[in-house]
């Protein structure tokens, strides 16, 4: 594959990871839509170091991921609330929670993710909305849409 | 929302990032689906460190998620290849670069995931096979599954 075109092809990945790419920040969203809202929670829930995790909620609010807000006046208080941009990664969390439970999680009790009303396994999969079907990882394809600025590398 | 309950309830997601969850990692993964195999070729297709690129590889190999083969005798050389395992992380990596096109590739030009057959850009969903439908992020819900063995925290 020539490299050039591989470059553009995971670009968007790129992009993301730039953002997403690193453990505790995956973490952290994962928590918010766990309901951990508050400074003192995260750093119990994860048993993270303040500094860390200063440094990782105030990249995921610069990057439209999450929001402060306060919750108290005197003192005053924040909390740390996940935004729609954020909650549309809970696929891919559960994805690798999924994968995770198939092949590493093994004599470890482990969290299947169910569907609620019916208490069966989620499955994650890429699906096709005009198709209306699941489509398997053979069937899909980058596809470059090309645009009029493009001076970026893939990853830094 | 109780630590310990938490801590069970991310403990699938956080033994998979104690693997894939950096940014390297994933990026290499990305390569390997898109039939990059060699070190030379990873090296230039990532702008990768040579020391970080073969660490990143030698972890891959132990988790079972990449093998290394030699392709040629003399002077050996080897090439290194996605496992079934490694490839089931696939709906994963499309599933952040199709969120990486939504909210953040917005003047760049992106690369569509699209299903080859149709050309629809591909959407990644959670689906729940029993009810054979696709299920939104609201009706998911961890479901914590008792084993024997179970000292671990969620993460380092």
């Amino acid at each position: 594959m020539k490299i050039a075109k591989f470059i553009k092809q995971n670009m968007a990945l790129a992009l993301a990871l730039k953002i997403v790419g690193d453990r505790w920040t995956l973490m952290i969203l994962s928590s918010s839509l766990s309901k951990v809202y508050r400074f003192n929670e995260f750093e119990r829930a994860l048993g993270i170091n303040r500094n860390l995790l200063s440094s990782r909620l105030d990249k995921l609010i610069r990057a439209g991921l999450m929001e402060k807000r306060k919750y108290q006046e005197k003192p005053a208080r924040y909390e740390y609330l996940i935004t729609d941009v954020g909650k549309e990664l809970r696929p891919v969390l559960v994805g690798l929670a999924i994968w995770s439970e198939k092949h590493l999680a093994k004599d470890i009790p482990v969290i299947s993710m169910v569907h609620e009303n019916c208490g069966t396994k989620a499955e994650i999969y890429v699906y096709c909305d005009a198709c209306e079907r699941v489509i398997t990882n053979e069937e899909i394809s980058p596809n470059l849409i090309p645009a009029q600025n493009f001076e970026s590398t893939a990853a830094e």
